[in-house]
C-alpha cells in the first residue's frame, strides 16, 4: 500500500510524510556522533523495565511529531476509555477489559467477580499442591495437562514455560493442536491415575479442544472404571457450564470466562489456572502485580516517556513511513523462547485488518507480520538477512541484565545482544571490508571484489528492552508492554484491536470439507482443486 | 524496493511486470469457473509429494513467461553445474554438494569420502544401539545430548523431531543457546553415566557450542572421576580434529565435516548422526533417499513439472513483481512444527543478500521474511491477519493424507487446512455477509456496518504440497525440494546462496564487547547507547 497515510483529518500525518523525506537519509551513527547525550535522552524505565530506543531513526522532531500523532488519536483519553471499560470492542459492543484483571488499586470494574475467581484459584492450587485433590483411585495430580488453542493456550503455555525456574507445583502440559499426535505425545508419559485436565473454551464448542478433551476422557477410561469419578480428573474454563457438565465435569469446577476479556489477553484470568498450578499463588500474583505496574505507567506517564506509547508510534513510524513490513522480536533469553509465538497472536489477531472503526476501508497497511526466534538461534540462522538484505525490518532485542550465576554463558549473550544491535547500526563499510582483507594478505584485486560481499549497510533501526531478569513481575511488565503498544497501534490505524471477524469462514468452511472428506456428496460448485485433493484424500483412504 | 526486477538483460523481466499489469485484477475464483481443468493442469507429483499450485495468480501465459525467466537464468545447466560440484559458492571458491551426500546414482563427487563416512556412522549406531558403546562407569547410553548451533542444530533438530513415531534409540536431545538456561534445563532429567554428547562444530571454535561443551564436561567431572573417561562422554563433528582432541576426545571418535557442505544443507551429512542414532541407520538412509528421488525429478523434470522449479519461481513472481514482503510456511502436521525454523534459516541464510554474483548490488527484492508455525495453531492465531490484513502474504499450506488411525483428529486436520486455502482464495463478499447477519434477526442499519468488518477480500494466493505422511522418505523429498527451490531463487536473483558474510561483524563486535561488560576499559568511540548498557549492567552486577 504507497497511500499516503492519513488516519484522521488532522495536519501530523502529512508532516510526518514531509519529515520522513528530510531524515530518511540520516545515518544512526551520524544521529550518535553528534549527539553524545543520544542515550541519555532516549531511554526510559517503566516497572522495572529499560527501554533504550536511542538506535532508531528519529531526532527530536520526529519524537515531537510523533507526541502529536498521539494527540491526534487522543491517546490519553482512550487510555482511560480501555482501562474504565467503554465499549472500545466496537463492533461487539464490548469493553477489553484484561486490565481489570491485574487491578491492585480497586478502581477498575468487575472487581467482586475477579476476587472471588482469585479466590477460587487459590483454593484449587492450594487443595492440588497439598494432595487434597487426588484422581479417582485416590492419588494426588503430578501432572496437568491444558487443553485449549489460541488464546485458551499460547498465554499460559508461554508464561508456564517462561517461569520454568519457579516452578513448584505439578509438571503442566499444553495440547492446542487436533492433529491427535500432540496429546499422544503429551500423554506417552503421564499416568492417567495422576493426570488432570484443563478444558479451556469459552463456548465449550471449540472443534479442537473438544476432540482433544474426548480423546483425553478416552484415555482415562480405562483406569477410571466409573464414569462419575472422570470428574476427579477434568476441570473447565468456560462461559458454557451446560455444555462443560454435559461432557462430564462438576459445575463446581467450572472457572468462568467473560465477555469483557480477549482470548489473546486472557491469560490473567482462569485462564491462566496452569500458570498458578505450576509455580504458585503467590508467582501468579506477581505476574498480575508487574502488569499493574506497567498499566499504571502506560495511564499516567507523558506520551514520550510511555514505553508501551513509544514502542507503539515507532511501529506506525516505520510500518507507515518507511513501509517496513514487518517487525522481529528476538529475546535474548532462553526462558522467553515461546514468546514470539505468543506475540504474533497479540499483534496480528489484533490488528491483522483492514476495515476501521468508522466502517471504511483502511487505504494504508495496518499490522506488519511480526516474527522471530529466542537467540541467540538466529546469528546463526536469518540475521544474515537483518543484516545484508533487501528490507528494512526494525528489531526489538530483550535482554535480562541478570542470568544466573554462570559467568561463563551470560555476559556472552548479553554481549552478542548489544553487538547484534550495534552491527545493525553501524554496518561495516566497503572500505573498512577491504583494507581488512588486504591486510591478511589478499590480492587486491581479489579484495576488491570480496569486500564488496562483505560490506553491510547499517543503519537498521532497533529497540533494546532489559529486564533484570525473567521474574515473574518483570514478564508480567513485559506482556503488559506489548498489550498496550498492540492497543496503541490500533489507535494510530483507527481500527478495532478486538474483535477477529477474519477466522470464521475458515471454521464454516472446514465443517462442510470434513463432511466431504468423511463420506459425504462433494459438492460440484466447489473449486475444482479442492475436490480433486478431497478425492485424493479418499482414494489414499482406500488404499 | 520499487525498481524494476531485471536481474538479466533479458527481456522477458520486463515481459513479466506488463504481464503482471494485465493480471493483477483477475480473481481467483474467476480463474477456477473459467476452466474446470484448472486443478488438473496445474498438480504435479515427484518423489510421492504431490503440489498443488493451483490456487496461484497465474495463467497458462504466466507460467509461459515464468519458464522464460527460467531459461533466462540457464536453470537446467545451474541445476547440473551444481549437482556436478562446479563452484557456485562464488565468493569462497567452493562447491556446494549436498546432494553428493545423498547420491545414490554413483554419479556425485567425494563418492568414497561419503561412503566411508556413512560406515562409521553405522558402525557407530549400531554399537551405540547394542550396548556395546558405554559411559565411563560401564553403562549403556540413554541419552544424547547434541551440543551445536545454525546448520549443526536446526536440521537433525527439526528432523528428529519429525521422525519421533520411528524412534528406536536413545533419546535425543538439541542444545544451541549460549543462554545456560537451555543446557540447564536438557541436563536436568539426565544421569552423566548415561549420557553421550556429540559436539558439533565446523571449527570446534564456534562461541555458543563450546561454551555449552565445555560446561557439559564440567558436568560430567564429578561422575566420571579420571578426565581420560571423559572419551567415552563425547564424540564430535568437526574439521578441526586438532582442537577436538585438545578438548578432550578421541581422534577416533571425531567425524567430518567438509568444505563442500554448507552448514544450514549438513543434515545429511555426520551433522545427521543424532538422527541416525534416534531412529537408526536404516530410516536416515530413507531420508538420504528421498531426498535423492527429488534431487533426481530437480535434474530431469521440465520446468512447469518441476516442483523445485515452480515454487522457486512462483516465489519470485510474488516478491518482485506483487512486493511481497514475507513468505508464510504453514505445515498441518505437528510432527512438522519445528520446519519454519528449519526453513527461516534455509532461506534467509541462503537468500538475505544484496550483493550479486557480478559484484554489483542487487536494486531488487531479494529474500523475503519466512515465517509459519505449525497448524492449527495459527488459525487461532496470525490467520486474521493472513484473510484480513493490508498485506499480500502467499502461503504454502503443507498436510499429510494419512495421519494414524483415529478418525476424530486427521480428517478434521485436513478439512482445515483446505479450508483456509480455499477461504483465502474465495473470501466472502460484503453482500454475503450482511445476508446472514439479517437473516439471524439483526436490524439492516446495524448489519450494513458490521458486514464490513465481517467482509473477507479473498484472492489470496497458496500452495498446497500433500505428503503421504511424515515418513523419513517424504520428509527427505520435502527437505530437498525447500532446498531446491531456494537455489532457483538465487538464480533468479542472481547471488551466491551459499554464503553468508552478513554474520561476521557482530561475532567480532560480540567478543569485544564482552570484554568491556567483564571488566576491560570500555572504549569511548562506542557509541554512548551501547556504552550507557554496559554500565547498566556493571551497575546491576555489583548490587
Amino acid at each position: 500500500m504507497s497511500n499516503p497515510f492519513r488516519p484522521t483529518g488532522a495536519q501530523v500525518w502529512t508532516d510526518l510524510a514531509e519529515h520522513h523525506q528530510n531524515v530518511r537519509e540520516l545515518s544512526l551513527q551520524a544521529l550518535f556522533d553528534d549527539d553524545p547525550r543520544r542515550f541519555d535522552a532516549m531511554h526510559c524505565r517503566a516497572a522495572g523495565l529499560v527501554l533504550d530506543y536511542s538506535r532508531n531513526h528519529v531526532t527530536l522532531k520526529t519524537l515531537d511529531l510523533l507526541q502529536r500523532a498521539a494527540e491526534a488519536v487522543a491517546l490519553p483519553e482512550k487510555v482511560e476509555a480501555l482501562l474504565n471499560g467503554a465499549e472500545v470492542n466496537t463492533t461487539e459492543h464490548r469493553p477489553a477489559l484484561h486490565t481489570a484483571l491485574r487491578d491492585f488499586s480497586g478502581r477498575a470494574p468487575h472487581r467482586e467477580d475477579v476476587e472471588y475467581t482469585l479466590a477460587r484459584m487459590s483454593a484449587f492450587v492450594r487443595a492440588l499442591h497439598a494432595g487434597e485433590w487426588r484422581g479417582a483411585t485416590g492419588k494426588p495430580v503430578t501432572d496437568v495437562v491444558n487443553i485449549g488453542i489460541g488464546g485458551s493456550d499460547l498465554g499460559p503455555r508461554m508464561v508456564t514455560d517462561a517461569l520454568y525456574d519457579y516452578h513448584a507445583g505439578p509438571r503442566c502440559h499444553f495440547v492446542a493442536n487436533i492433529d491427535r499426535a500432540e496429546l499422544d505425545r503429551t500423554l506417552a508419559g503421564l499416568s492417567p491415575e495422576t493426570t488432570l485436565f484443563i478444558v479451556a473454551s469459552k463456548s465449550f464448542t471449540t472443534l479442537e479442544t473438544l476432540r482433544n478433551a474426548e480423546s483425553a476422557r478416552a484415555w482415562l477410561r480405562d483406569v477410571v472404571a466409573r464414569e462419575g469419578d472422570l470428574g476427579r480428573h477434568f476441570i473447565a474454563i468456560s462461559a458454557n457450564v451446560k455444555r462443560a457438565v454435559e461432557f462430564g465435569i462438576d459445575a463446581d469446577h467450572v472457572f468462568p470466562m467473560w465477555d469483557w476479556v480477549g482470548g489473546r489477553y486472557s491469560l490473567w484470568s482462569a485462564i491462566g489456572l496452569s500458570i498458578a498450578l505450576a509455580v504458585g499463588m503467590d508467582h501468579f500474583n506477581a505476574l498480575r502485580r508487574g502488569a499493574f505496574d506497567m498499566d499504571e505507567h502506560f495511564r499516567t506517564a507523558p506520551v514520550l516517556e510511555n514505553l508501551p506509547a513509544l514502542l507503539g508510534l515507532l511501529g506506525v513510524w516505520y510500518g507507515n513511513y518507511w513501509q517496513a513490513a514487518s517487525h522481529a522480536v528476538l529475546p535474548y533469553a532462553q526462558a522467553l523462547r515461546q514468546f514470539p509465538d505468543f506475540l504474533q497472536q497479540l499483534a496480528m489477531e489484533s490488528n491483522g485488518k483492514s476495515m476501521r472503526l468508522d466502517n471504511n476501508a483502511a487505504d494504508y497497511s495496518t499490522s506488519p507480520v511480526l516474527w522471530g526466534s529466542v537467540e541467540s538461534y538466529g546469528q546463526h540462522s536469518f540475521h544474515q538477512l537483518l543484516h545484508q538484505g533487501t528490507q528494512l525490518i526494525p528489531v526489538d532485542f530483550i535482554a535480562t541484565l541478570h542470568g544466573g550465576t554462570d559467568d561463563m554463558h551470560h555476559p556472552w549473550l548479553l554481549a552478542n545482544c548489544l553487538a547484534q544491535a550495534r552491527a545493525m547500526m553501524t554496518g561495516k563499510s566497503y572500505e573498512a571490508a577491504r583494507e581488512e582483507l588486504i591486510a591478511q594478505g589478499m590480492a587486491e584485486k581479489e579484495a576488491d571484489a570480496l569486500a564488496r560481499h562483505k560490506q553491510m549497510p547499517g543503519n537498521r533501526p532497533s529497540n533494546i528492552i532489559l529486564l533484570e531478569r525473567v521474574s515473574p513481575a518483570q514478564l508480567g511488565a513485559l506482556i503488559a508492554l506489548y498489550e498496550h503498544r498492540t492497543y496503541v497501534q490500533s489507535l494510530l490505524w483507527q481500527i478495532n484491536a478486538f474483535d477477529q471477524w477474519g477466522v470464521e469462514l475458515g471454521k464454516a468452511l472446514s465443517r462442510r470439507i470434513h463432511n466431504e472428506l468423511t463420506g459425504g456428496t462433494v459438492d460440484a460448485s466447489l473449486d475444482s482443486a479442492t475436490r480433486g485433493l478431497i478425492e485424493l484424500y479418499k482414494a489414499a483412504a482406500e488404499e
